[in-house]
């Protein structure tokens, strides 16, 4: 039935496992990544991660955000499950805001070596304020570094409607 | 009353046919294309496909999601009834969503040697992530190669919002 | 109390008339128009048609689609009107869609010779899948011939979600 | 960490199971309950599937529909895992809107025998037109039988807006 | 593969036929019936019908609404083909807004001698003022009857949202 | 081609006229009404009106205001052109919202002795607040009179979401 | 061009008044009302107040909410203007937000007298959790005391989707 | 500044405290209440929580809902923010969503002794399905045990639109 | 309390005015301006007009649109109460859609001499159709007068879904 | 738990504070930062502040906006809480609101001397308009002042629909 023979799915040990163990400590070493097979055509692949939590280093407090996660592969892609479980390890992790979305997108290029990647986090409100970073990157010396500065400097110009409700 | 003649409509087989017969394992076969009366001018033809359903190769479960395509013909034109009868093809295929849009992709390069085309998929979330490939392609040696890049580059800068809801 | 006079409404023959006749075969000679009194200023004018519908050339069942028609004038504007009424020609025409919104687009550059005009048609479903054809057109010579291209280029990067329902 | 023990959890055999089986044929003795802990007050508990497919049984084309389902529970609640793989054996089953959505019932009924269960289909259209069925039922000699009457009779006053898109 | 056998299909002749012929004037006896096989539990059937077109008796130009139709069945179902062909031949025929909702509801009610039944129509707005017309029926003699007007009683007390764009 | 035959439009004369005058000074005496052919079966007619505009009479400036209105006829409806030319007679007339509303039910109970009917007027903001009143009428001596009660008791209970923008 | 007389608009000091002065603290005696002209029949009137803000008596920080006011007036009716600055003085007063919604309900009852009256307060979030306090009333002895015990009895069974986003 | 005295905040100890201690270990002693000051009428106060997260009992893996909690108080009203660190106390606790909107209703019932309250959880899917549960209580003896039947009754009649995305 | 000293408001004459005339003959000699504090930095003031209205030259039927407004200020900027009061005097002005947008941005450019202006009219339907004029300014001679060109080139390449509704 | 240590938080003092003082007279030397740790790579951050008011320097009255702010650090990062003590220093400041967003964006830039900046203003509607100011700022002698000139250049050229509703 599977396009994907067993071969090109080595590497992938934790979707469909029947031990899956959650970690709640932030954990870079849970990522999994798998062979791209459509090396000869650049394209995306986007995560939509509506179910980010972390803690507030400074109060201790819950974080929520939405995590949108954008790259272009280069060998490797990532396997989500192991993403979903990284993601869910730094739900007793404290760090600010900006700080988050900044490690994950670093702890993605380490394991991916993509040519380009993006990550924005969309937190809920605090005081009535809510933050939302943005960050991204081309590998260097590639053309992609020049598109992770123009997409960086067309970066959202249009503001989502934000109400708190 | 047909603004297309008889000739014109010449390729087309399945549309309108009284014996359609329903594939669901993936079969490129089925795709045919009629000739393009507007050969002069550029133009962009955009499918909308939200009832595309495939089987994750590694579970067996089924994935769901909606499949936008956009191609600007050069001397064909994909019939509409084919690419449906193609799309349901993939109804008990197993194969991982960055997979599924490559190979659609490729598919309709073969049928229609067109100037520009790229995919896009929305799929549904497994474990509170979606996944949302893209992939696109310019006729190489035409303009519509540096076109894809650019579109490439400039992709998706404002992301849906997602909230598994 | 109105700021154009008589003379300037001269052409105008439908607006307002007593004895409106509605065709439903085809007829593009339909079309009327009056004068531009902008003509230093290129400036944009768009009609939303939600009520267009046509015929299947194959199986002869209706189409319905909203159109989107964007032009910049030269010399001359279309009396809206008599563009409802041309449209409402097609009711009983029998063509597909990327055949109506190019003979749209054609009919329009005859009676006007913009300086830049384009289509877009958003059909409903049929067997689960809706076309969007779109085309454009800029004055050959004129820097509108560029702007035409890159329209093209750039059109339609963010599809709209499509569900169905 | 649970306030559910593994005696409250028996007869769970599907959730976090490491060899789910994908059965595509329609199966209603996939469904698996255990024990409602709160009894004393009735309440309802409703389920939202947007991920469901079967087949026309006439001409053999898949058909895509979300359904909701809601229930009071008696003594059993449905586990949701053993949902989701039943609904999925309807993928290469072959019944009218109006009739799958009565089985489903019919089922859950068979499984739980609850105070009061409705289901709600809502489907994509085919050749224009969508149909939404909905059936529900209150358990006879209870003033749930009345309750489902009076669900009945003043069911879906306020039709949401539908327009193929 | 079906779970309606050919027997309980009987009565069905356009659906999957390949000789479908589309009238354009109103001819009520397209309609055609099946029977309801869960005839021991009421339950709603609804179809939204977007592509609904007709003719104003007045000025000749065409009026474009949706339809929402909502019934209880009695004995039979009406099959959703030949309900398309049946709205479809509205397309020539010309009558006012309130009597096209209330003939649709006369001439299911002969098909089908339903328990209950509804029509609502939603038309597009001429001059700036768009109409809605409902109408309903409750079996005489039966509970229907007063459940017919109480829904009549607490018809659309929230309107939707129009303004005409 | 038409359902109404020229004797069942009698009463009419506004509609397809060809010397329409609009006239923007309050004038109740414009509307018109025709004969309700479907007097068996009680039924509701829904106008949307979201082009009011009238004065304010302490201030004189404009208040702009969607309208909605609900009737159940009796033996005439109301022709929508006249309504139409009669809500635009507001255009230079001085009243508060509230006066408004009242004023538009009871010309029309005095044109159509109606069963039933309702005003509902949703005004734009001055000063940050909008005011949206509602009244409504049943026929004295009638099922109606206890209808329009009820319907009051229970009207808007789902304000809508205003935010000024 | 005013349909209210000077007499009628007797006790309107302040709409279109030249020397308005705001207050920002807490004054119930900025309300001003007028004579209901349409006594004869009840009727509702709605205020959207999304500009309301107040401070938490125990932090001091600001807080925000759109605040609904629908009542049924008897003799008389509140003047918007006043009320708008009656809510304004609410911007340096510390309540808590179930305080703040009763005691606007109780000077407006205090005000008009009216037969009905309910107030509404939804607001922003403070630490993830948002407060929406609703309370009403009906005058003793009158049919309203009933409606509005089952206003209360039957309040917002349908929240609406709050995501603080 | 405030309108709630020193004395009437008594019992409020989280509020506006520097010392906030975050458990997420479940603990219903966390929650506090404060005076109602105004017991002479009925009315709702609600709570929109939208960041709640929990953990699968069975296979350890986090749950995110939105809870939504309405109730009538009688004597006391819960302090918000003790809300927030009870809801809190749920991160890292083990439990059916059936079985979470329980336990936090009959918490509150032991707190506040309220006359009505009620408890609507809103999950994210898992498997392509999400859990929506609802429970309510209504004091015994007093007729809001009656309105806990009734709105239990005619609870969540239109489902909102859930499509995973 | 105001940062804008006394002097900062000279030319301000309207705003806060005892005595306003509503003038509903088009009069552009109403427009007010006043001095821009941050000539420095060039920056963006849009204003949003829904209540804009004024009255078809042919047929004298009254005309409906939001317009809006956005420029880049020079040494003025446009006092926003007089803006109202010129938007109000096209209240019984007779002029095409195409018209009024180009004289209101000519009128702002001979009051305001700014750097860039444009003006973009969204009008209610008129048998089906609806029209949006969109024109546009750069001072001659500056880079804006590039920066008109460009934004009008790829002016609303995403129109909005209309359907007339 | 945190990722950030004591040291890299030096500078925050409001954050988690116990002694919070609401100021609410315009006060910039409130706002605090903190070093960032992610200088090597270019990253935006915004703050949705839907919480805005002012005052009207003309006629007192209050003012409402949702203000944006984005910006691209350098060496420091606001801190959230002092950002939100700063914009909630304006509460009693009279100012015009294209004012507004320039001193905000001013003292962010005194503060931060970040790499780019941008404010922008969503104000309530006065009179039936609504004002949106748009400043920014690149600094000086580096690529960001391009950026800050092309991103001016391309503002806002899809304005929102905006209703006053
Ligand atoms: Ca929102
Ligand atoms: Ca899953
Ligand atoms: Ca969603
Ligand atoms: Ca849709
Ligand atoms: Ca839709
Ligand atoms: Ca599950
Ligand atoms: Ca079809
Ligand atoms: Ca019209
Ligand atoms: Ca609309
Ligand atoms: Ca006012
Ligand atoms: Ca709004
Ligand atoms: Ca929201
Ligand atoms: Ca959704
Ligand atoms: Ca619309
Ligand atoms: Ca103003
Ligand atoms: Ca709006």
């Amino acid at each position: 039935m599977a396009g994907r023979s067993e071969h090109e799915l080595s590497g992938v040990t934790l979707l469909g496992s029947q031990e899956t163990v959650y970690k709640y400590q932030y954990d870079p070493s849970i990522l999994e990544a798998f062979v791209n097979k459509h090396p000869e055509n650049d394209y995306f692949v986007k995560f939509n991660c509506p179910e980010f939590t972390s803690i507030c280093p400074k109060t201790g407090q819950p974080d929520f955000a939405t995590i949108y996660i954008s790259y272009v592969p280069d060998k490797l892609l990532v396997e989500s499950k192991s993403l979903k479980l990284y993601l869910m390890s730094f739900r007793n992790h404290g760090d600010f805001h900006e700080d988050c979305v900044n490690i994950i997108m670093k702890d993605l290029i380490r394991l991916l070596d993509p040519k380009y990647i993006e990550v924005w986090g969309k937190f809920t409100p605090r005081g009535g304020i809510s933050i939302d970073p943005y960050c991204n990157y081309g590998k260097p010396g590639t053309k992609w570094e020049q598109v992770a500065e123009k997409r960086l400097f067309y970066h959202d110009m249009y503001p989502e409607k934000v109400d708190n409700r």
